[in-house]
């Protein structure tokens, strides 16, 4: 018998090969009780009824790319919305559309590298879904993921007050930059990877900061000045910035500089914003800065009674950060 | 300033683009207080700790057919495999990938169309994604759901006995027949539409037999005979099933007729299959005719200790019935 190197759209047709891919492939790497089980449902239990429902789409092009790629950030990305909701993320749904003709080692590849983010950040896989369509009519492979978790953290926008504390949990644009240096073939040999990364282990430090921490966001599509203008949306508040405070890497200065970019403007995938009562911003950032993924942590500014997202610049101009009507690159997640 | 009439990259940048095409279509018919506040997680309160949570893909083309759409199945779809795990639908998440270049009419038709589904299958759509692909990149759109519920039967596939009766809750192939009619340009005047149905309010009245239904799944990709292996598949059971029970419709046998192929093997959006405790088969099987989705509903066969899936034909002749390879027609649901 000839082997398969490549889907066929008979992968995803429910018949004997999909049970075939699921079972080489999938529940190799996927390793659970739950999951193993291949039901219409994953049966979970969770110790609260205060839950966090979420869910992302990925189309990153390129698949792989410095750092990581679709399968790591599919699992990384909706762990963090379940985390920015302050809540412990536990189970995820890992869904596939896959175009006829794609490399089956490369399908591999990706779960393999799905499978070890989500040991990474603690979660489980239980359930999914293998599509596949037509060459040409999908790019190369699409992922969705859901995800539930258990609220701890009560954080809105509501909460977010005039002189609460913007802190960052480290250095802006390295997601972005990776990307556009990978698909555009710039060259650049700045080392600059993904920081796409488990924001759950970090927030969980947070849990004890109940009442100070008001609100979370994770800065990726976008960037940072997309998820201020979102905190402020519909509020009659602003927020501004010190740009001095906003910790960021040369190399990804350079190469923003060379692309003629904003990096505010540019995706991260493993850095929080958070609003913070003033008298505790200080424990906050000790705190934060305690772990790896929070090293770099800064006061970046402040929310204030003046409508708006405003830059004060280093020598001291102010400008407006407005939101953009699209981003630059498409398919940066 | 132009009207924009067709979705652009930017309308999955995340940027101002994404936040209008949220506003003005998707909040304008899925409407709820979750999924309003659009944070990065809904927020869901169950009243049990007992779960099921599902996930799928819906790439069907083409993604407008006869009874139906591509908006409709996804909540259906998802809705059934929560309901098929014994649990009632709650909530579900909504994640599209749209190609560049896609109407924003047939878009928000869709969506009218989801969101109708949602309040019939009484389940809230609380978080969503919308990823937009180079126009070449993908087939229009692809939708992606997941659902959670709350379990009320115990259904495995490890309560399935011996003697225990399968009942099908209405005609099959309809589905199927429907797509193909369509897609094939087949032309035949057969009436046949999807039987896209959310399961949930059919199963809710089966609650009450909570220890006779031991298994439930819907015959979708694949049809029934895909179902009927699977049930079996890991055990040393087997299934026999009466050809002259299965409830089909006359236009369904002429159009499977004519296509050369079997309609045991077509696929379903609207039925289930149930495995129960011989006793109790009358009783459940009379409820399931009093609901309308299920006044088609018959007994059609029975668990063996022989292993392997049979059909008795009309004629007396037995026959297994082998799960496929793959099946014909790709992109059914």
């Amino acid at each position: 018998m000839k082997k398969t190197n490549t889907i066929s759209l008979g992968h995803g047709s429910g018949g004997l090969l999909t049970s075939r891919l699921i079972k080489t492939i999938i529940l190799r790497y996927f390793k659970n009780p739950i999951l193993k089980l291949l039901e219409d449902s994953a049966q979970i239990k969770l110790s609260s009824d205060d839950l966090a429902f979420t869910t992302d789409s990925y189309v990153i092009d390129p698949i792989f790319f410095p750092g990581g790629d679709i399968g790591m950030l599919a699992i990384y990305g909706t762990v963090n919305d379940l985390a920015m909701k302050g809540a412990i993320p536990r189970y995820l749904s890992f869904s596939v559309i896959i175009e006829e003709g794609f490399a089956i080692d490369k399908f591999e590849r990706i779960i393999k590298s799905a499978a070890k983010a989500a040991g990474h950040a603690q979660v489980q896989v239980v359930c999914g879904d293998t599509k596949v369509v037509e060459k040409g009519k999908a790019d190369s492979i699409f992922i969705t993921t859901s995800g539930v978790g258990t609220i701890r953290l009560n954080v809105a926008k509501k909460r977010i007050k005039t002189s609460d504390v913007i802190i960052i949990s480290g250095t802006i644009g390295d997601h972005g930059v990776a990307i556009m240096n990978e698909r555009l073939n710039l060259g650049l040999r700045s080392g600059i990877k993904t920081d796409a990364a488990p924001l759950n282990l970090l927030t969980r430090l947070l849990f004890k900061y109940k009442n100070s921490i008001h609100f979370m966001r994770d800065p990726t599509r976008g960037g940072v000045v997309s998820v201020l203008n979102e905190m402020i949306d519909g509020s009659n508040r602003g927020i501004i910035i010190k740009e001095e405070n906003v910790p960021i890497k040369k190399e990804v200065i350079g190469a923003t500089d060379i692309l003629g970019i904003d990096p505010l403007y540019v995706a991260n995938e493993g850095k929080l914003i958070c609003v913070v009562e003033k008298k505790a911003a200080g424990r906050i950032l000790k705190t934060m800065k305690s772990h790896i993924l929070g090293k770099d942590a800064a006061i970046i500014g402040e929310v204030i009674a003046e409508p708006g997202v405003w830059l004060k610049t280093r020598i001291g101009g102010i400008h407006p950060l407005l939101q953009l009507e699209a981003e630059g690159l498409p398919r940066i997640c």
